[in-house]
């Protein structure tokens, strides 16, 4: 469920209310004037939350799921528990992101200009600014021009340079940010159809655990729902993006122009080179070891080492350039 | 021609003066003392305008022009219509730069504080800085330490979040600008040859339509003469790189580490995956896909899917793939 | 030896200190009294010094070497010179990085606001910082919310524009910044081992020579204890990460999403496309072409042209897409 430090949630709403704000239908047996408060992914939501069912690989997790009510597809609406409301659509994903949008609004901006507030026992050098509510551990440096976000909660001896800027995360303690990183804005999150693409509501965190450091302008976003993490002592190099949910264990260290696309997960104390793509939702194993410009497509097994575009086991990626070079000679014997 | 509220045009002045300045030589018939007022890409110029011939493929609106007068190479001077004055060169585009360079010449910055003006009934949070002559819609949001150019115009309910800076452009209704963004500064355009490089004046703009989102620490040049134009509801990833004169169709998605270079065309609702390269002056209809870390070297027609380096068509790139797979496994065999 | 203006040095301290510090023991015949004022790489260390060995290819540099004390291990000892005091490690480099942080140890910031100090005859923008020991050259354009880090220097005519930061640097006259470069970071420097890894100090700077354009939020790390240099005229896009150790020739220029790793040397005049990747520790000769997205893992002879990942001469990268595509259609043929 959303961190209300962060998010600040409407309703509770009927689930008619929701139906017609989402396009989707009450299926048999639903309460029309049955309210939520909330809406929580399958995993977590709790009678008083909405969840959805969008893709087929978490019928399980629907089936079993303890949700006051879920968006689903027609087809799979039996599948669901009988104490589950079900509102069907044929585009639950696109329902979901229209009824987080009506828990979660946008608030317009309210005029006038913003306080800065400093933290206590902090160095805050020359046009920083640190919003209401944020919090800052002892000793902490906050580098000119940063900018640190509503809420935003930072540990002790925690290192923060020039012009970076933090929102919606929880940073630990003796964190080394460097310049320009951008932490915790929104995800790249759309519901598409014909119809064009709706911005799905990123209403997760981001969490950089203890003794991490983070590059000059590299960004993190923040989750959708679950948080994006970034495990205790990983080192992530410049201009890096690691999108929403992504979870990075311990002691990880991704080169530089290297890109994690949204809810892989990355083992502990793997070696991402450079200019390194992981498609989202893998899992990359323990010990992984990624060659530069390598292109991830396939989960990956503890201590592995892959290479190439689509990424293959290091010695069949010899191969392949071994074989590739023999048929160019070949081909070029004649001149 | 150059947006006035964006640069400040020097001259008029003389043909001779041109000529002389830039390298060119006057052609049989073309008046010393003819004068003109500004520069202009071939389809735009005028009577008043100097505009130029560097590539072939340009012959037929160099041919059907309406320039004052034009630089061209000797060898394709009589393909100018007859009322069009012209200056010889060897280096027609270093000439044209130097040309521009002398009608836009970068003014000596005047010392002192600049002053920052804050918008009518805007959120302008700390730090943020608004320069002399920026318009911002109603109910805009500028994040803190956000840097707003001269003369930039800014629609309504956009919002601008936290350390981005923005120059050259015009911005539209319902914009999401994220963390770092960097807008309308100079493109990457130099004039070539065995003496170096000239730096080509960069006198276009950067437009980006209504309900367009761009992601944390993206770049978007602005135009060489004509603009670089995002078109209406695009949503662009993080460091995403979009060169001068690249236009962008309607609902085109781009993900993150992805880049589009110069003067490429890109259509309505094109998907982009992440780290994908587009070379310049390239074509990409409506509707393509477009794999991740893909290499397009060639125009792409609509509905098409391409993939890998140089991409190819993806059922191609799939038995390319197994191909190389059963070459490299001929190859282990006897081990 | 590090840049005092930079970096303040501690000690002196005795080799047998040292030897506690960083985990190695005396070699026979090392004086655990004898003092050292400083580190220093191999190359330029003298008596005053100590020095590591972690790399057979520096065996040589290490016999010749002038240093007061050398970590190294134990098999190659005897290669060193009779005056140089050995401290044998078994992780050499490790040991080296905790030498470096007891000589430059991290000064915990003392609390308070840091003043901004404004250069004379510049033009600084809102929101711009100038930190103490700054010196900017005649005629400079400091952009909105730029900082200047403490004791960086800057030539005539440099315009920096919003939002870049810059520490640990001399820039030279007539450059261009563009907005949201990071210039002087820590390089990506660790010794790693099964213990984990321990933070290099980053003892270097960043050297940008006159005439050199830097392109919009591009990255650029300080040297590990030499210098990062930027030849001049140099040309760099957007978006471009240049890692520390790294010297780029006069002239060359590098387009928008490349990266060249650590310590490799790119020669005068070489044009690199954009989306390349340059493996640490290599040399690229003068005038060399790379082409977009290629994968340069060995150096490369002046004047050449490569492609691909791993990159090959482009005739033969050529020939390679050739045979592919024929492979991929003879696979189709009986469709």
């Amino acid at each position: 469920m959303p961190d209300p430090r962060f998010f600040a949630v409407a309703g509770p709403f009927a689930l008619a209310e929701i139906a017609e704000a989402v396009g989707a239908l009450l299926a048999a047996g639903a309460d029309p004037a049955k309210t939520l408060s909330d809406v929580a992914p399958l995993g977590q939501a709790g009678p008083e939350h909405l969840s959805f069912l969008d893709n087929r690989k978490y019928v399980e997790a629907f089936a079993t799921c303890r949700a006051g009510a879920c968006i689903a597809p027609a087809a799979l609406a039996d599948r669901a528990p009988p104490d589950v409301a079900i509102l069907t659509s044929e585009a639950p994903y696109k329902s979901y992101a229209l009824a987080a949008a009506l828990f979660y609004p946008v608030s317009a901006p309210a005029p006038g200009v913003h306080p800065a507030v400093v933290g206590e026992g902090c160095r805050i050098e020359a046009g920083a600014v640190i919003e209401a509510g944020a919090r800052l551990g002892a000793r902490c440096l906050i580098g000119a021009n940063v900018t640190i976000g509503t809420a935003v909660e930072i540990g002790e001896d925690t290192r923060i340079a020039a012009g970076a800027s933090l929102s919606h995360c929880i940073v630990g303690a003796r964190v080394s940010i460097f310049p320009g990183v951008r932490i915790g804005q929104e995800g790249f999150g759309f519901a598409v159809d014909k119809s064009g693409h709706v911005r799905v509501p990123q209403l997760g965190r981001v969490l950089i655990e203890d003794d991490v450091e983070i590059g000059a302008n590299t960004t993190i976003d923040r989750g959708a729902g679950p948080d994006t993490v970034i495990g205790q002592g990983c080192c992530i190099d410049n201009l890096v993006q690691i999108a929403h949910n992504v979870r990075i264990g311990r002691g990880t260290m991704i080169a530089a122009q290297s890109g994690v696309a949204g809810s892989a997960r990355i083992g502990d104390f793997v070696q991402i080179a450079g200019q390194v793509g992981v498609l989202g939702h893998l899992t990359v194993g323990d010990g992984v070891q990624l060659v530069g410009q390598s292109g991830i497509i396939r989960d990956i097994e503890p201590g592995e080492t892959y290479a190439g575009t689509p990424a293959v086991p290091i010695r069949q990626w010899h191969r392949q350039t071994a074989q590739l070079a023999r048929l160019a000679r070949g081909r070029a014997s004649p001149e």
